[in-house]
């Protein structure tokens, strides 16, 4: 509570240093002071409704800097799944509108307050807390919010590393005590988060087993996974069987599961887990309620769990030192996958697609 | 695992002693030895099914006593769910076949082996693990299996100490801190394990509250649970609300619930936990997987844990110290539930009761 409280406040400061969201009738051009950032251009929804509607492509005057402020250039931002549900306002903790969306990304300094020592324009920095305002052409905030990162990075990379990444390297490590040769087991294995668990547990000799819905394409996407390190990928209506112990060959049993789909494809999770294992639920694409067997609880005495980022994010050193190796296997090749960069201009064809209008897609970045 | 795989050893190895499950053509009254146990009466069933129709009493010849083997005339054993699962076979655990049925019960030492030195015929004496053959006359078994209990003590009581009262108590006080002014929440709370939930939970300066199924007869039940010490009682029906918070008056949120039921019943039980609160399971009776919303795991970080009696009570001091607390309880009169008691002679007609062939009943103990 306490966390969201912050939050809360959090937003509000940054909020009310940006409530001037008036589009100037006319912007002439000037000369900017130092201490003063360029006009931004931003997506902007002045009310909580369908993200297509209630958003805006609008001209934020220049921000006065304060000595300890920093103005960061953006390069690239995702548009993920909780953005939209924040716009939609049905998420739990949301800044006051009218506000500026996007809540990951990355950018170069342009320019820095007088008391910033830690950071030089050109330097490529990520967002180190998780506040909105990534959707725009120039941010200014506090130097504590930013995190530089290795100017060698493909900026599509680092502009998503802190959200899905964090999450499924967090996932595996916060939970269960995992070791080499032990074994993971997840729904929703295609998605970005799926993806890069799948990846995280080979590099870390941990075996996964992964659950994809029925699809024309299956097989398609079972190679491709099993390409990625997959152990095992079963689609749910291979699942329906009594036991699931003869599925897995040598494999052991796992001792943690994934889950981001709710109702049936949670208990397939739960099905597969050992004795004592413990189930994360970090979404619920189904939009259907967990549904897992009594017995499962009672004579398997498994445990069930929930993620979610921010609260897990607060230890900044932590956080730091999780964004730090992911894009160091980023950058080694070992960490991958698929995104659509889309120029800023064309905002809102990239949001009808990240909405899913438009059937599945990769995910949307939006490119400065 | 382990203690599943030491409890089927040891049924092994008690039914190994007791394997001669033969009904004698003629038996000849003659004087048995001290080394033999008197002749014994038995529920027996030789292979899973029906209840009603696998179990029939038998005789038991005399069983020759070793040296560290004490002989128990059973005074009194109920017949819990449980019991009736092992017998269809539906529990996951179970004794080889032929067995004698009955896992919990009373009963006064008759004799003793040569080397028993700690207990003394006429002694008080309760199951100290958890073994089937407390549904017959005469049981003889090793001292270590047997906990010398007070005199005083009602022996219907006594007879069921150790498995509800047991686990309303461990699932008090293993899975969340509670401390005097907080609050638990359960469903079933009209079950023995429930009633002695609320009135531990009284006991202990801790409010509870409890959802009961939609009865005719429901405001009958809510009184005589607020007469035990319930702070709430709400029907499902009246828990079909958006938020809790309002019914809950000046109690604050529970960090603690208790499921029995599932279904839709537990999502309830989660409705009302407080951010970061335990719903632990230990039944199913709507015989429904457990249904549990998504953001109840995301945004109220809530964990779902499992409990069975038989692997937290391998702890033996804790167990005695437990069996103690309740049973000064109990004669204290701050511990109470209603039960039916029945003679040994009419054990079918017990059955059908528990099996609920006769509607809803009080909990049925043999009386030998």
């Amino acid at each position: 509570l306490n966390t969201l409280i912050q939050y809360i406040k959090f937003c509000w400061i940054m909020f009310s240093r940006h409530s001037y969201l008036v589009v100037p009738t006319q912007t002439s051009v000037v000369n900017f002071p130092a201490s003063m950032s360029p006009p931004s251009t931003a997506v902007v929804y002045d009310q909580h409704g369908p993200p297509d509607t209630v958003t805006r492509v609008t001209k934020i005057p220049p921000v006065e800097m304060n000595e300890n402020e920093v103005c960061v250039k953006m390069l690239a931002a995702p548009i993920n799944p909780a953005d939209i549900n924040r716009i939609e306002g049905v998420y739990p903790v949301l800044p006051p509108t009218p506000t500026i969306g996007g809540w990951e990304g990355v950018g170069e300094i342009h320019s820095v307050g007088s008391a910033v020592m830690a950071f030089f324009p050109g330097d490529l920095v990520i967002h180190a807390a998780y506040l909105s305002g990534t959707w725009q052409t120039y941010v200014v905030e506090d130097q504590s919010l930013w995190y530089k990162i290795d100017k060698n990075t493909p900026i599509e990379y680092a502009a998503t590393i802190s959200v899905n990444p964090l999450s499924a390297l967090r996932m595996l490590e916060d939970f269960v005590a995992l070791k080499s040769g032990d074994t993971i087991v997840q729904n929703g294995a295609t998605s970005i988060v799926g993806q890069c668990v799948i990846q995280l547990a080979r590099i870390r000799g941990i075996h996964s087993i992964n659950i994809i819905r029925d699809k024309p394409e299956s097989d398609k996407i079972k190679e491709k996974l099993i390409k990625l390190g997959a152990n095992k990928v079963f689609t749910e209506s291979e699942l329906e069987v009594k036991g699931v112990k003869n599925l897995l060959g040598d494999i052991p049993k796992p001792s943690l599961g994934l889950n981001c789909i709710g109702g049936n494809a949670a208990n397939m999770v739960a099905k597969f887990l050992k004795q004592g294992g413990t189930m994360v639920t970090y979404g619920g694409m189904s939009k259907k309620p967990i549904t897992i067997s009594t017995p499962y609880f009672i004579f398997k005495d498994i445990s069930l769990k929930g993620y979610l980022l921010q609260e897990k994010n607060l230890d900044e050193a932590q956080y730091r030192c999780s964004i730090d190796h992911l894009l160091a296997l980023v950058r080694a090749g070992i960490l991958q996958y698929e995104m659509e960069m889309v120029p800023f201009k064309d905002f809102h064809v990239a949001l009808e697609k990240a909405m899913g209008k438009q059937g599945s897609q990769r995910k949307q970045i939006l490119k400065f």
